[in-house]
């Protein structure tokens, strides 16, 4: 850790920070956010809305522009993609959490978005960092799939540094030799976390996992570990999706999974309330 | 998977596994094994076995024969060791288990514990494997630090195609980049052990994290995530401890964990149980 | 490989793409690239570029924009160091290969260097991809410290699909467990490669290491493995430097190397050539 | 390193070792060993040895006893595994290394090899390496999949420390997340070896790679890299073989081999020769 100076989160006296996201907050209570991998089209985005909303959830998630592997594959709807998002927002409340990646859309992604999210591939994107790190729009920083503690917290402190506190971080698996997974989740680094930043944290098992099967559970584990929310993809018919087909969670799913995260959350509160 | 042929194991119609360990049981309710890293005298062993057993522990953990990168580090105690741990289960009533490393302590091992355990660098490790599984004692495996999700299946299937169906599958954290934890405790395969497999999974956060101020948390967390139990390293004096310093909970902190696991497997039962 | 169409690269007969850069061509001979790992005045760049020229480099690098961990660290000199390095060719002839991390700086870039250089941590940053891939000018594309070939050939194919052909390949280490060498060079990549494209490879021994002991070696296994060329760093005195010192070769070591470099390349091809 | 005493190998005085094989001897020279990964009958076994002896190879390597991930995959032939590796070696003259994976095999295996191979799943096998330690047979340490340099000199230490100097270390491979390779193979280890330790040390391209079009090229770096010697997998027909196919080298492609490894070595002496 040479040239580290953490300056605003190396404070073990630290005040804990809260993010303000439209009308909710990341960082007090416990935040779902949920949603499609990316905006299909209006009807398919406004109906997984309305089920969120209904089943518990707190903020939306879907993909406009779409990081992929291949430059043959579908790249998302673009401004398209944030208009219907936004007509969501409009019939449901929730606010809107969407991936940006390139500083030439942060003008137009602000006009539609609450919050911008930056993906694993462009964690290290220091440019990009800064350039979000300009606006006062809350900012949920993705792990780097083989980033470190340190370079995480670090690629926080790039938007941090610019002037913007707005900062939540999120866990979504790291790159490992298992295969059973698409990643490894590490939930381990929510507590790590806790200890050396004032920032909230939450986990995305979605992606981590790779495994419809395997994100109830992952959910819970994250209550149990301290995560300050979750984020899922849902999507109404899981096979017909463009993307991430294997790891989407059914409306219904997500319905009796988020109350069961509701549960957790107030058990864990009492598990952890100082006795009398 | 192309030379897998997990006969005994591959059924999505299996009855689970419940392992008896003495008079205790792994795979029906939650199983807390606790105890020090190594053996390090009678005084110590039997200090911490009356503290777990106290604070709700059922099975003691110990090291005789301690598995150490240099030749030259402290070996373990030996056959004095597991002395010790007859003695501290005669006072507690509780069962041992304690690592196996040799084939020809096999006997010997056999008079003192009531559980093999197979320690993640000798996963692998075939001809120990199908010693034990000659053996009708159970067998506490390990994951190994690079094992796969199949690799590690495949060493369970080694002990039972010898005819031991008593294995306990326990996952202790792989190797990855990250360096802020000792290695990265992998609890989404807890939920992919219990979808391919019928037999019981444990989880130890002790040596997965290498760090006593996460312990609590990733307890909590494997509770969440379906493990049948957890392993906790635990000593009366962690900095004056021969091993295994960093990640050691104190007698009393292991006593406050203990209640908060029982309290979380209450929850989860809640949780989890159909709604009328 | 789902959605792979690597329509201008699968293709087993093809024609190897030999890249311009300057009066130099990589991906016929063997072409060596050397400078510092940041230029830090004009003295110090001015000094290495005649050293290296003089030594049989083909190729000078230099960085003026610096990915680092910390927002606080060093980030280059920017426009006043692609101004050094611009004289610098002047003086000595040889092409700039230079680090280009923001899209709002391709026309500054272009003015001044030769080739682009990706970084490992922008691999995967596709706004840049497709913004090089709009200019005609060659790109250094190094692989992701946590990229799967596949991965990194989908990258490239992110800039040729949009018009630009120039793309050499720079293998520099990936992320492993192990510590005594920064990342871990993987050399069976280099034929990996030739099996599946027709674009050139090069090898960067200096930030796989991280260690000068080991770049002599590394260097000549790599012209071994078939690579089409190299990338060093080096300094007049690399106490001072200010960043990767432990890497860094001085001018002197870097005279040797590139003669070894040279006969070695001499030896593969008669080794290669068929019998008569 | 906290616990580390290297007192036999951190020396930087040291006189490199030379461990003899039969009339061969590793660490002088450059040593090429080559056979079937597994012993399948006397008549492949005996056709293999022939045409390696022929082509140049030094020592016969062949697996007896087969460390499989399956217990149901082919476990080797065992005992008539050795004796035909013994008629192998009375008709060529070839001494042979052979692995061994339980302690109560040494003095069978001691009557057949000239040499012990600890293969890569058993590199931490304790009981294993202090056993050989107590022979004064030569041992092939192979590095486990994902053990570090430091952990693999010091299961080194361990034969050593018990008293047998005659330890030959294998790099073959690393476990990472690339997957068009089997393994990683990590030849920036070969000079870091070098660096700390007095023992020779050599490479499987065949293991390490999983891919015969791969080997060529591995081989050369190898030599390169400044390795004592090569262990390479051939089969008459590589299609028919009990495991690992798509790494075999045919015995026609060895010939060709063994001669460019002959022509680089000697190019590597020549490159490295000081110059009057």
């Amino acid at each position: 850790m040479d040239d580290l100076k953490l300056s605003s989160l190396k404070n073990t006296n630290f005040k804990r920070t809260v993010v303000s996201v439209g009308e909710q907050s990341i960082g007090t209570g416990f935040t779902i956010i949920a949603g499609p991998c990316t905006v299909e089209n209006e009807n398919q985005t406004l109906t997984i809305a309305r089920a969120v909303k209904k089943a518990g959830a707190h903020i939306l998630r879907g993909g406009a522009f779409k990081p992929r592997t291949s430059p043959y594959s579908f790249q998302g709807l673009g401004q398209e993609g944030l208009e219907i998002l936004s007509r969501a927002r409009q019939e449901t409340g929730l606010p809107i959490v969407t991936e940006i990646m390139d500083t030439r859309h942060i003008a137009m992604v602000s006009e539609y978005a609450d919050m911008f999210q930056i993906g694993s591939r462009n964690m290290q994107n220091f440019t990009l960092l800064k350039e979000v790190g300009k606006t006062d729009k809350p900012v949920l920083l993705k792990r780097g799939m083989n980033s470190t503690l340190e370079e995480w917290i670090n690629c926080a402190e790039y938007i941090l540094s610019e002037g913007n506190p707005h900062v939540v971080l999120c866990e979504r698996g790291i790159r490992t030799f298992e295969s059973y997974t698409r990643n490894t989740l590490d939930l381990s680094i929510i507590p790590a976390v806790k200890e050396i930043t004032h920032l909230p944290v939450i986990v995305d098992p979605s992606h981590a996992t790779g495994r419809a099967s395997l994100v109830e559970r992952m959910c819970l584990a994250a209550v149990a570990a301290g995560s300050d929310g979750i984020m899922i993809e849902v999507h109404p018919d899981p096979k017909k999706a463009l993307c991430d087909r294997d790891q989407l969670l059914t409306l219904s799913e997500f319905d009796g999974l988020a109350q069961k995260i509701q549960k957790m959350y107030r058990a864990m509160n009492d598990i952890l309330a100082p006795s009398v």
